[in-house]
């Protein structure tokens, strides 16, 4: 089973959720899993998209069962750790999309990257690594883009 | 949505193996969601038997990908934080069924009193909290009774 | 370098509070770093008897950085994992001292245990494990006891 | 007490420890605390900075006990969580500096960025952040000078 990251703001332009909801829907139709923070903006518009495309979705929340994650979510699992949290999210992921997003994103990104999983960005942080890393995100236009890039990546067609 | 934690030892007794067994259907017949550590012994009977009886689980491994989660479960969340993941199982979880159990599973019953979560021992670690304590682990000889009694505790039935 | 952990209620009795206290002055005492997770109760008695007898401590508070630990620190580890740090606690102890405490203490003593930190327990949890574990929490009536006892199980005199 | 993480690579290029070196001095000569990650690279050039200041500095492990870090530190917290520390480490710091660094790096700039706290970059990621973020990382040349401002830009002088 593959597990594919989705991460970007809580807050989001219609344009990211739009985007964001064409990867979630991507997501469900191969058969994949989302994992994403569980939260609004971004992760509520592919939390969407998986639910309407019928995948399955997990949101991994930052805080405690009283607080539930967006109405979209298959499943939910409340770490209580706050941000460290992102690091549950990359550890978890196989591939990560980020759409659009701000700093919690780049850390996510930037996690994801340092535990060797794929990151392909749309729209979002466009990074200058130095040139000795092996390993660097890359950019897709759309969502079929991104996970036709993400999946090939990870040998999974 | 319903999440039922299922925690004890990595390694059991065959009379453990085969109650969590029936925790596990038990959990699957009451369309609630198993939350475990997806690991073997205790774990991996309850996942077993949440899988056999058609239902969801969920495991919160310790680890990173690389090492897989019983063959049993539907998801496996990788948090990497080692023995921290049992604050995100108690976190996660509604009510919390003990089997057996060592110190692990210790932690993770005393995690979950101290979020307020019930925790329903069965042939597992007999507490003996002050009496100032409202909130004690209850005790139940079977897995019908440890679900039914904990599913009343918290207001499902 | 010898890290002892002290862990108990937030909230105490006066006797608690005077072990507690004396705990830590046995602490500094020894030379040994005071580990606590930084609130009031037990560990604002110990970091206080660490602080009057000339040691050091350092306080892993579950929060931010915007709430102080107990102002006897001599520093504050701003963790934001919730309840997951009492794992940080456990892991970074090399033998721990409960005083009293309720179940944030019992899932401390537990995650010591299993994590192979020999335990001393005064006026705390009574626990009676399966006979086949071989690490067991010892008990103590004084201060001095238990770090007496504490320091030679870890090899240290 | 002011605490300044210091973040970069284990391992680092000679003129990013001779850097780090003196960021390490420039916090004990300012009375602050280093936080880092403990290990080798930039967090041993800071941790010997200080050490040979005479200042102190508390490393933050992402392992356990039995994997010390660096020998210049003055305290080790073993936190058993992996790249969930950067969190810690982050959570801990009034400041940030960063010095050269990779994905691990940058994952600790992004989560102090997203919990407010002050970043100064020396020879390490240039980030272009969106017009509608307010706090960005600043970039300094030297040891001296990145203290400067980032104290100034804490309010502590």
């Amino acid at each position: 089973m593959i597990y594919i990251a989705v991460v970007g703001g809580a807050q989001c332009s219609e344009v990211d959720y739009q985007v964001a909801y064409e990867v979630g829907t991507e997501i469900a139709r191969h058969q994949a899993i989302l994992i994403c923070g569980g939260g609004g903006g971004v992760m509520e518009a592919a939390s969407k998209g998986t639910a309407e495309a019928g995948g399955c979705s997990i949101g991994i929340l930052p805080g405690d069962k009283n607080v539930q994650g967006n109405r979209f979510l298959s499943y939910a699992v409340a770490t209580g750790l706050g941000e460290a949290r992102n690091a549950v999210i990359a550890r978890t992921a196989d591939l990560m999309i980020a759409v659009g997003g701000e700093y919690g994103t780049l850390s996510e990104i930037a996690l994801a990257l340092k535990m060797g999983k794929p990151v392909i960005a749309i729209n979002s942080w466009q990074l200058k690594p130095p040139a000795y890393l092996s390993l660097t995100p890359l950019s897709a236009e759309t969502a079929a883009e991104a996970l036709e890039r993400g999946l090939a990546l990870i040998g999974y067609e």
